[in-house]
């Protein structure tokens, strides 16, 4: 509890680190549209280990099998099961976690909540939970870009402290951002941002940094008050990914410091509706989507995760230096670039559900 | 849709800015609780406009009627109704918005939504649906400190760029808080954050900034993995909150430049369990609260309806210049301390409902 | 918990019998939607007691009203929250509750359960309670009716075991239903039906009986598998309300008996498209409406409140004598009516909504 | 949409009967629990196909794999996920179908709901679907037995007309019912029911029946006034399998006949607290469980598949006469009894998490 998420287009992740499998079940994929798992697999393939040797060694090939859902490459409407094995466990990397909890980490909340420990340490706190997600992700933003037209791009802007990216983002693609390891499309700064990264593994460290992203081409009216508004279903999504540990939509905290006249975004005529001459909104008001591109960026924390030893206390009190195998990211960014997407994907196909429910024009 | 919040502690608020009355249902709420609407009231005062020449001149006395669930003072387990009817209702302030939405409010994105227009534009994006949130909220605070000896306390930590406050998260009471009327309880920031209002009012414009806030004295095993992380949850109820743009929980967006050896909490033996000797992570590992103090960030940007006409397009597109009645506040934070501490208590709450389903060590 | 019913069209309800009030708030009704009291307040006289001496005298004249999500007459989409103030209420009725349980009735289990014990005894079990679904259920089958001229009729089939009550489920209407104040439109019927209710009044005593309906012109496809199957939503609906012990679709348990071959819906043409030459299916097939209309019914037991004094043991295990004082009906069918109609509405209203989030022909 | 059940003892079911597999994740299965696939394997068994030549030749082991979730025999807490391969697929047998819909069967409706059809026709209308159901019911009722001592047992009491069963339900263990290929416990009635079957199958017919169960051992206080009543919970979970139209509690209709007096079950002292002399309400009050024996009765239709060739019309209007393959059971009784089981373990797990929610005495 709780591993579903969303209330028309709902998806259910399931697996351990070090258990068989993990996977996603999505309830709720409108039904005919085309989909296999070369769909899913691109995504998958972009936030699987073993890239190259700014991620993790871990050696998963992460082939994603479809288990239900889809006859003759149309969803039918029925659940889509998503089934990725695990290939290279290790649960005994982690016999040392049993008297000590690593810091911040999970171990130590894990075990006051359910009592047991998993092998890995901090279970479904494990980045390998967010294969499922990326899977439904890439499912429901291949819907969203058929059904709607609409594309989501997220990059790496920040690591270390080093940025922010100069990114066009009213044009920039996954392909610009796949062009360099760090997966930041500005060319100036990913050398950067890759040497920061280096030298943070040649330390046996770790470095932080921030992600940012844009959905394009949405329709004016996504998003529901009170509870469920668009930017609030974006910080909640981005928030249950591991390690975030910020959020921003539009002007964020910058537009804080504004003035209300400065800050406003004035309406103009655009086609044959309207536009925004400024977009500090970030493409939402009132908690619904106004047309305007959604802008947001995504704060994270340094990996816990250390290849060094680290000072911590045995459950039992004593202070100790912990060793722990298992193989980690120094920099968990540009891997986390296609699971930001698929956050923002899995938000914006419910959203998009919920308001369909009412029909043109508000269902009358 | 949609207007209800939580799974096992529920609140269902309603009600227009101008229609008669706003509200909240509480489904959930344990039984037994000592209760009545002096309880209630107290933030509802806090809330309400009208409190000085720092915020509207709306004039609300805001009085709430408990109208179920509640008997001889003792809540029964069943749905609790909150009742407040709206007194100064003057819909006709907005006639101005039939033809034109006003810059960065609501009026056009509900339009787009429903097909169908409120008086005051943007309907349930009002600051005044948030009485009914506070009302609730205030049930839940009740409950967290008489059933768990949690402690709540937001405050005004930036207005304007101005800031931020020095503060003892460890110690700060609402008392201090409320000790001057920016609600900013450091005593040499709160006159310059004062007088930014001021300023702001007197150009009939407006001003956004910070408030910070602590959960106290939580114990170690609230939140649920994966999508229902304790962050997330505060991240989703505070980015539902009118003008927020961006949320943090402990090192946030600043911890994105520091090494993961620099970030780590270090675990510490505390009292017969463990602590940190740090709270980098704001008192959550894993999505789970580890005992810490749980400490976070919300970004208000400057409140869109200022006094002064405003640049917009006509919805036949013809550019305009748009004055508004209306009585609004240059700066919405001060008001807004007490709806950030409803906000975080509806989610702790329903967190801690949840875990205690699990009973002693995990539900054995 | 749990006072809510539905998903995208969410009803939640509130009140105590001897509190100040009772309603509901509706959120999800589609906006536009031409509204006022009227509508809401003809089934609320449908059910109020004091109709007549066939029922309860307890006087309440049940007047609703709305304190949101309407202006000038049409909804605003957001959520509509009903309100009807308890008039007569006398919990002084009950003093003898406080130390042995009314048989069959929810004393007991309502201690057991929260820990604490209303005035009324039951507290929520209460038939009062349903004021608050007749209210919204009249709001959604208002909107059934407008937006897809569906129409729902309820009536009372049999009494004390006299009956079934012969009907022309396709054609029977409220106003036949309401001919007669026991609201059964079998006119060589109801007398008899009355006649059985008077008997048990004089004896101090109460009667059971079933209610059948029908919902006509569904359009076919409403239903969602696996788990909100049209009829499972049904039958949770009308098992949630008070005396409720059974339910039946289509043919029911009499069609147990038959063979596939006799029971089996053949396919015929019917004007475009197909229809069914035979009704067994009750208008579902797989969980999905088919365009047939759907018919059911409902087990009432007889009431347990009695006039006149039973058995009993007290929470201290003694046996005795209870008399309990209140007002009470010796049969509630014909107040039940409106009340089973209001829940079918409840039921179709959500799993519409749900199907139109599809489109036309599935969303593509 | 939706195969999800539960609030906090979720289970999502996924799979077509052609498909890959079938399956289901649990999601809020209390950690510390042991289990392996025995536990599971053992109600899996007692519904597959092929257990003797009373159920269709279909031929699957039904061999259950634990994807996680469980750790050294241990549940963690996590989501439990749960893969059926489908072994014997055969999508050619319905070929038929593309031009026409089976009487009483899924074919037209989910066409009209999805606007595509699945190779089986009815999707996930198949009884093959309830795979997932049982294998998660199988968890849901070892956690009962474990940590509340409540059991669970079903039986055949009907078919074709021929019945009840006479059967003790204070005392009824599975071995009985497992004592005859038909479950019936009832050793004069069962060969009759045996003969039933048989002369259906001959006639390439099918016969109907009723399956009734109890719910043993359960605590006072299970069951949550308003919506999700015990009886609610569980007529909803029993009307969501296929072939089912009717549920009853307690004294069910029969009791409609009865008058209060008779109906009620008077209150006596048992052990340290208070039982019932009679058990008309089937163990529940108010929608909550009073620590008597929950009573149930579900009915079934004789299935819609027949091996005999049956009239329908094409969907282009034309009446013709229609054959199909595939392999089908005569009547689903006896493979039914542990989908029942499952679907009241689902209920009650459920039920009994939320009510652990409030803690001992309401959660004070």
């Amino acid at each position: 509890m709780s591993s579903t998420l969303g209330r028309l287009f709902r998806v259910t992740t399931f697996g351990e680190s070090h258990g068989p499998a993990v996977g996603a079940v999505i309830d709720g994929c409108p039904p005919g549209l085309s989909l296999d798992e070369a769909v899913i697999q691109a995504q998958l393939d972009r936030r699987r280990p073993g890239q190259g040797d700014l991620t993790t060694a871990r050696s998963e090939s992460d082939q994603v099998e479809i288990l239900s859902g889809v006859q003759s490459g149309l969803t039918l409407g029925t659940p889509i099961a998503l089934l990725v094995r695990n290939e290279d466990r290790r649960p005994a990397d982690y016999a040392a976690l049993a008297g000590a909890p690593r810091p911040s980490h999970a171990d130590f909340t894990v075990r006051a909540k359910y009592g047991v420990q998993p092998a890995s340490g901090g279970g479904r706190a494990s980045a390998r939970e967010t294969v499922g997600r990326v899977a439904a992700g890439a499912v429901a933003a291949h819907w969203l870009g058929v059904a709607h037209g609409v594309g989501i791009v997220a990059w790496v802007e920040q690591v270390a402290g080093l940025g922010p990216a100069r990114v066009d983002a009213a044009t920039v693609t996954r392909a610009d951002v796949d062009a360099h390891p760090t997966r930041c499309p500005d060319a100036a700064l990913a050398p950067g941002l890759e040497q920061a990264i280096r030298a943070a593994r040649a330390d046996g460290d770790s470095v932080g940094g921030v992600i940012a992203g844009v959905c394009r081409d949405l329709p004016a009216g996504w998003g529901e008050p009170v509870f469920d508004k668009l930017e609030a279903m974006l910080a909640r999504a981005f928030l249950s990914l591991p390690a975030t540990k910020g959020f921003e939509i539009g002007s964020g905290f910058a537009g804080t410091a504004r003035r209300g006249s400065q800050n406003n975004d004035v309406f103009v005529a655009r086609g044959s509706g309207l536009g925004t001459a400024t977009n500090n909104s970030g493409g939402v008001q009132g908690g619904i989507s106004n047309g305007e591109p959604v802008t947001f960026r995504v704060a994270f924390k340094p990996p816990a995760s250390l290849a060094r030893p680290q000072r911590t206390a045995g459950y039992d009190g004593a202070q100790i230096e912990l060793s722990v195998g298992g193989r980690h990211d120094p920099c968990v960014l540009p891997r986390a670039v296609p699971i930001v997407e698929a956050m923002a994907a899995l938000v914006l196909a419910d959203l998009a559900l919920i308001q369909a429910s009412r029909g043109p024009l508000g269902g009358r």
